[in-house]
């Protein structure tokens, strides 16, 4: 009793499915059709080429024409056209892929035409804006012409036409909430967003075009003028050419053509070429980093064949490469399927190793090639390398070998360099060699002064995701330490063996400890008497890495310790026993004089660490004046 | 020779499309099949309710199982079940939509029987991850079972089957790249993001319950357990319900179980509930803001009649509540568009606004019932509210009545509050009210105590945006300018018709500030010898508001002028001529002396101001020590 059958798809439900859900920005109708004269133009020169068609081409374009008394718009191409035959069969049958049945037949040849059409379907979108359409064909073989027309229903009429040439118009009359895509600003629009690059050129209107004044004109004569086609696209751009026929300034125009409303040029480009395991083509260009949001908008740009797909190349390219522009060509991404999609899938997973690879090769090379160059661009480029180094495994191989460590003075060290230069001075009695650093060279100027007097090398590390590098590097190399400048003092921080002597006994530090605590009354305060150099500073406040990082890095997001973001600041504040200052408070008889000495000491010493702030230096401030009165 | 015909939809080549690009999630078809059943058993109940199903319901739910060593997922209702005619009408014609069949014939009874179903192409999207699908059916009308079977080909075979109640059960044989559908936790994790509020429970396995101990038990006794149905849904969410209904701890208690993760609890909430000119219920939260950058995880879910469909609501809500959190689930939100098409739907559109509407309809109650509590929550609210009245002018509006300007005394006033109070001293001679705001009361504690000393408020601003919501106050507002009180001295700011007496002549004052133009050496200060209470400070240095707000406003994007971002600062040096250290400054014979005093002087003017860094900084603190010594 088991019966068969085969599943049978309702075409009066399907259909309005198809013109509803197909796409689902309206404005995309006008890349496909244009991406359908494209395919069709290309497809008659490749069969010429091969001697199938025997017709003269000359300079073939495609035309976009609004005609808004009649309310419509015309795409019209000089490619293969249709017979009645093919239009019976690519027209009336949905979902029946011209283009794949085209490339079937002539894989051995077709592979470099370009063809863009892939599941057939991109033609119905003419109805996601368009109440009627109108099909008027010539096939280059000959045939009589055809017009097809028909008004979404799903119901068409086909009779013959007159037209004289082979080739393609569509004709859309466009539905009255639609009518946007009449305005001549908006075409121009789309034009520009999705068909900038497109292979085959493209003529929208007329534009006046200025000529050479003849050898006898007057200075006064106007220079003559004539109208000419005015072809919105470039059907050549560079990332098409060989990475060889292409000087530095070819990359620089090619970047303004992408984005004209950028000013500064690009710092340099990486040019992407590939064909197997997958075909992929681009330019992408490290742009200058600024401040200002809106950088954000020119974005990398993805192609497919020269048609303009998107400019969210999230899950394509890696994240941290996301901050880069410029251009992707590649027929092997899927299209209209998610984000999470695209990263799960294989062939993007190569593709986006590829990138990072090609982008590691480039900063190697750039390295290699001009060492000073590359230092000097480090500070725009840093960011992208060090979230890089964070996020992708292989290129923080990669990386380490050409990541720069600035220091204060501006030296740039790679990592191997530095330790080299500075495991003699600064490894510590436990053998582990203390890489010193700021965060910001002003404001803890002191700090970075007192281990610079001392021989010790300081890194001027200020990136945002600087804490989660530090982590990183400490976690994967050996016996190395990262401690900011103002972690503790400088005998502290890398510590030696040899001990200072003290001016002070024990008992003496312990009794000062106890009356500059008192004294300051701040619990946020941990007072240590210690005995330093007697150069060094008599007040100095420090605050110790541990803490201070995972604060950081938990506010930075992904990593540090659940908890510490709201941790309050502590700090120690380390009084140098040795120093005459701090012995003449400790020998002061006057508690008042006492009290007044250490009062202005420790607002001194948190002026170096930027902590005197609001009513307490207002009043510091007035004190001064009255000082210096 | 006219002919006419309809297009067809070759079913062989339609049919891997809509498996391979019907849903770009390859996960969503579990939500699609549990919508399934569930509109199953709601119209099953339906029919119940209205006499046409003579049945016993019983407690209905849906099961989902696991069955790894057949490699099967099966999804079992109890609900409509289907005849073998029913099969070949829904399940063998692709696109034809049961429910929606089903809504048209039972149009007055049920709507509000929550049917999800649309367009009958969710069943489908089984074949994204199995290689065959089973369907088991029985019909409530009591006909003989059915059982269907396909792989997708798209070929089937139906035959006679033996399942004893009705209902469907769908059995999924999940092909070999989709074996994570037949992982416990996976499937868990998505029945927990698509049908957590689904409105028929779903039973995934079994869980133990601990029962009561009996009154006779001793407490060494181990708490009796037992095996009960793990339901993993909850089917009446507190949006479903009447806010009548709904105490203030049901709000709090959703929200928990809507974020389990979060821990704060939200500030208040906005239940959405309308049904004219659209359909739409929900509950909006305002969560206590923190610096916490994972706070965008927790985002606004977008449901519709309870089925999860994403918690990306852009386009969908006004951007400014994007920074909320809750629940909004409408059946007319279109679903698979694109979100610039979503912005220009008129339905969407007409959401958009009634959430703005209700947001300050609510703002505004809450300002009218406890002003107190609201002051209290002002400074988590505000970036929402600013952010609000900046983009959307009909919430600017509303807002205008609420928006609180808040003092650094801890005063909040409305605008017309704050302009009635400050007019009558804050107006200055050319009639224009200059209301004085801070953006940091640390920072600029000087200043701030400058113009409170003379009796003034000054506002406390400190949100990101506020530069861009003083230039709209400003021209929506008459007659008023903001200005920071850093911007001149304070008798600059809001100038009055009377002058001070000068000490100095018109030519000392031009010698003075010459000789401190010429110690200073400094081009980004300019030097301005003035008149001013010889209370004032001796030295000011001031930063004029147009060019540090336009830099702002450029730095925060959207708005300021061209070009000003990369402008260097410039300050002004206002020297008060009247002040006893500017005289002695001024008299003294010494040049040296007289250099040193400025120095120090501008020093400290500069620590105020926060401009003391660096290498400065450091030299001041050692010189202080010194002179302290």
């Amino acid at each position: 009793m088991s019966q068969q059958g085969t599943i049978n798809v309702a075409v009066e439900n399907i259909f309005p499915l198809i013109k509803k859900f197909l796409y689902s920005d309206h404005e995309i109708f006008l890349r496909e059709l244009i991406s359908n004269a494209t395919d069709a133009t290309l497809k008659l020169q490749h069969l010429a080429r091969i001697g199938e068609a025997k017709v003269e081409l000359g300079d073939q374009k495609i035309e976009v024409k609004i005609n808004k008394d009649a309310k419509t718009l015309h795409i019209i191409d000089q490619g293969l056209g249709m017979s009645e035959e093919e239009v019976q069969k690519y027209i009336n049958e949905v979902a029946f892929s011209g283009a794949e049945e085209f490339l079937e037949k002539y894989k051995d040849t077709a592979k470099d035409s370009g063809i863009i059409g892939h599941f057939g379907l991109g033609f119905y979108s003419a109805f996601m804006v368009a109440d009627k359409v109108d099909i008027i064909t010539k096939s280059f073989k000959d045939e009589p012409a055809v017009h097809w027309s028909c008004d979404g229903s799903p119901n068409y009429t086909i009779e013959p036409a007159d037209k004289k040439d082979f080739g393609t118009e569509i004709v859309l009359h466009i539905s009255d909430d639609e009518l946007e895509f009449l305005e001549e600003s908006r075409i121009t629009e789309l034009l520009n967003k999705y068909n900038k690059f497109m292979p085959v050129p493209i003529k929208f209107g007329m534009k006046t075009e200025t000529l050479p004044k003849p050898e006898d004109a007057k200075d006064e004569d106007p220079a003559p003028t004539q109208e000419v086609d005015n072809i919105i696209n470039n059907p050549n751009p560079a990332w098409t050419k060989q990475p060889a026929d292409l000087e530095d300034q070819d990359y620089k125009n090619f970047y303004r053509e992408l984005y004209p409303m950028q000013f500064e040029e690009p710092l340099f480009n990486i040019h992407l070429n590939v064909d197997y395991p997958f075909n992929l083509t681009g330019i992408l260009y490290f742009p200058k980093m600024t401040q200002d949001l809106n950088v954000q908008k020119d974005r990398i740009q993805l192609y497919q064949n020269q048609v303009y797909v998107t400019d969210n190349v999230e899950g394509i390219v890696p994240e941290f490469l996301t901050m880069l522009r410029g251009v992707i060509d590649s027929p092997d991404i899927p299209l209209n399927v998610s984000r999470s999609y695209l990263q799960a899938d294989g062939a993007v997973k190569k593709i986006s190793s590829y990138i990072t690879r090609k982008v590691a090769d480039k900063l190697k090379s750039l390295f290699n090639e001009d060492r000073a160059a590359f230092e000097e661009k480090w500070n725009d480029i840093k960011i992208v390398i060090e979230y890089g180094m964070l996020s992708e495994e292989k290129f923080f191989e990669k990386a380490d070998k050409f990541a720069l460590y600035p220091t204060v003075n501006g030296s740039y060290y790679t990592w191997d360099e530095l330790i080299e230069k500075i495991k003699p001075s600064q490894t510590n009695k436990d053998d582990k060699t203390v890489v010193l650093y700021t965060s910001n060279k002003e404001a803890q100027h002191s700090y970075v002064n007192a281990a610079t007097d001392k021989g010790y090398e300081v890194l001027l590390l200020d990136s945002p995701i600087v804490s989660h590098l530090m982590q990183k590097l400490e976690t994967s190399k050996e016996n190395i330490s990262f401690v900011r400048v103002d972690a503790d003092h400088i005998d502290n921080l890398i510590k030696k063996d040899e001990d200072q002597i003290s001016k002070l006994s024990d008992e003496e530090k312990e009794s000062l400890q106890k009356t500059i605590t008192d004294t300051i009354s701040d619990a946020s305060y941990t007072v240590q008497v210690e005995a330093m150099s007697s150069d060094a500073a008599p007040f100095i406040i420090t605050q110790p890495e541990f803490m201070r990082r995972m604060k950081e890095m938990q506010a930075t997001g992904g990593g540090g310790m659940m908890g510490f973001g709201n941790m309050p600041d502590m700090y120690n504040l380390v009084v140098n026993a040795n120093h005459d200052l701090v012995q003449e408070i400790f020998n002061s008889k006057s508690d008042e004089k006492k009290a007044s000495l250490i009062k202005q000491s420790v607002d001194l010493a948190k002026l170096s660490q930027g902590l005197l702030k609001g009513e307490a230096l207002t009043d510091f401030v007035k004190r001064s004046y009255d000082l210096i009165k």
